[in-house]
């Protein structure tokens, strides 16, 4: 017998930039793949927001890399790793923070996947300094001040006698300067700038945690910001923007203006439900802690539910009062073999239009919706319409009864 | 009597950026914002895809603005609009080309947004320079080759004496060179670098229409490329980058590699039923072009339909060929106050999988699916069914009709 390959289809490994940490930031092809992913390798991620995307039953392999912190995995192991998932057939995301070409190692993963063979497709994304600038409020070019920016990685000893970085030139070549991974060199940087010409007097701006509901940014110029930093704390992760344009931040700062920047809410909800409330307190600023102190089981036996399912057609009235109570029933009728043709007879009522509207997607139009949306508004329109209900010949059909209180519907 | 605003929530601008050309690569929050905004006033775009997300009442206004073409609109009058239209309290979404803050003007705008007193957001995207080098596949920054990047415009006359670009030390200042809007001035640009001491030999590409499939690309050297693009007749718009990086583009090219690449495939699906197929085509570097030959329309009288709706318990069997089919005969029957319910009775085949899967949806578990997914598979497993079923005593009551044969289903 012949020797066959796991998968007939050959994998293909996606380098996907994540952006720098606002989870809204990732591009629209890399939340694709990500839905789409067999396995996902994943950088020090400044948000964890992203792996909701994955499916339930991809492998999730955290690469580890970030700044100073112990690897954990070294650069060669991840590119083994690639190389033999996609090797396997599967479907791989590299998941890189910012984009996986700027200072992100991205170009070395690459040449391994095509020295093995492997495809291979990159995804940019939005690079950390143009989101340290945006969300700072810098803008990085401005047609009154600058047609040039250099992006720096900083984290080299810049005193090493071959400097990779040609600060000679740099420091009065280019109008703005975003230098990378540069804080704990910061005092030595602008030492640099200042002994190759730069302005002292040039702002300058330092932001942490670019882009997320920590970020925070201070201001001052070449000569002053390395005290401005030591004195504030600042630690990494952290981005140092040089150049006029950082005068521009006065005007232009929106990010950390909103109402509610700086403002932890923690949202009790599921997550089904808190997505839209989230949604309006995060337009404003708020950082907000999804808690939920609801959880939906299932009920431990099914047999009243089941017993009272295959009687519907007995009732007047069948009464849905959340989605949730929605949700689940339908999942145990379709469970049982039955659908929505089964709940022919009964009036079917609702509490509120967006019960109405999930009724709507498991086939049934609610007959009644109470003009005051709550579980009181139905009951009394529902005593109403009760009253006009004709007795049942057969005295034993129940008018209400509720059924598994346990479950919450 | 006082005069009111029309609006009492005060508007906001968004400017978002729509990244470089390929419309996968707008953000995430990009998308949303569109979905959500009631005007919005774009640029050039080099994927008019995107205003796919906007939604159908949206005030769509062609802002203009395309390398040297005429202004449809003076940046003066843009400002205005965005503030007036905030002002009147609407979700304005401003969408440019690339990344707002980076060679976009969106500093000018933003100014004129603060002065105004109108609240703004700054979406960021992926700048050209980012997707012409990766769609090129060329790392823009490498360990093994350079920690420095810079991104110039190339646009101003290379030899005025105060050019806003200090050549003297970007010519060797930085490892990777990105210059935007420089196809015009590429000879003098190249002059500029060799004067000042760059290598001649320095690798160099030019990279046209990027991350679209009309991507082209060529690569040379410093003293080299001038002819290159010329002979290849390359125009704006157009990126180059000048660096060793470059190099690695025989390595790590992926974008002009796929097996479809330059290959244009119209697909006449209707858009619904088209993204499948399109973005199947479309991962192997496929240009499709969407070109529906089938319009999918009501039918022009209900009579008949309407007729059969009301008898449907007279039936043995409803069968579903089509999506198509499922949709219009649910939308009809919501229309006449029925839903799922009233399809008690009869049983219920699908055609296939989606076809059943479409009426879970409304409702419905299909009672039966053929194993071959065709009309004529149905027509056989049915009729083997049929035989099964007892004559009706109604010796009236149809055994096989077809509703409507005007609409597809």
């Amino acid at each position: 017998m012949e020797q066959h390959e796991k998968s007939s289809l050959p994998g293909k490994v996606y380098l996907v930039g994540a952006g720098p940490g606002d989870p809204g930031l990732i591009t629209v092809r890399g939340k694709y793949l990500l839905e789409k992913a067999e396995v996902v390798v994943y950088d020090y991620l400044a948000s964890k927001k992203l792996l909701r995307h994955v499916p339930k039953d991809t492998k999730l392999i955290f690469a580890g890399k970030r700044g100073h912190c112990k690897h954990t995995f070294a650069q060669e192991e991840i590119n083994q790793m690639l190389v033999n998932y996609a090797k396997e057939g599967k479907n791989v995301v590299r998941l890189k923070g910012g984009d996986p070409f700027i200072f992100g190692r991205g170009g070395e993963e690459v040449q391994e996947l095509f020295k093995a063979g492997v495809h291979f497709e990159v995804v940019p994304g939005v690079t950390s300094a143009t989101a340290a600038a945006t969300y700072a409020g810098i803008p990085i070019t401005h047609r009154s001040h600058t047609a040039s920016v250099a992006f720096l990685t900083g984290h080299e000893d810049p005193a090493k006698e071959n400097s990779n970085i040609d600060w000679e030139k740099l420091a009065t070549g280019v109008g703005t300067i975003v230098v990378y991974m540069g804080i704990k060199n910061l005092p030595v940087i602008m030492e640099n700038l200042i002994r190759y010409g730069r302005d002292p007097k040039t702002p300058v701006a330092v932001v942490r945690w670019a882009s997320t509901p920590e970020q925070r940014s201070v201001v001052g110029t070449v000569e002053t910001i390395a005290d401005i930093v030591a004195k504030a704390g600042i630690t990494p992760p952290s981005l140092i923007i040089i150049g006029d344009v950082v005068k521009l931040k006065e005007v232009t700062d929106w990010y950390e203006k909103r109402p509610l920047f700086g403002k932890k809410i923690v949202v009790t909800r599921t997550r089904e439900q808190a997505s839209d409330l989230m949604a309006g307190l995060e337009e404003h600023g708020a950082n907000c802690i999804e808690y939920s102190t609801i959880h939906i089981a299932p009920v431990e036996s099914y047999e009243v539910l089941d017993s009272e399912l295959e009687r519907l057609t007995e009732y007047h009235w069948i009464v849905f009062t959340s989605l949730n109570g929605v949700k689940y029933f339908f999942e145990r009728l379709h469970h049982l073999g039955m659908d929505a043709r089964d709940l022919k007879g009964p009036d079917i009522a609702a509490v509120g239009k967006s019960t109405a509207d999930l009724l709507l997607q498991y086939g049934v139009r609610a007959d009644l919706i109470p003009t005051v949306f709550t579980g009181e508004g139905l009951a009394e329109t529902l005593l109403d319409q009760c009253i006009r209900i004709p007795l049942p010949r057969d005295a034993k059909k129940p008018c209400v009864k509720i059924l598994q209180p346990g479950l919450i519907w």
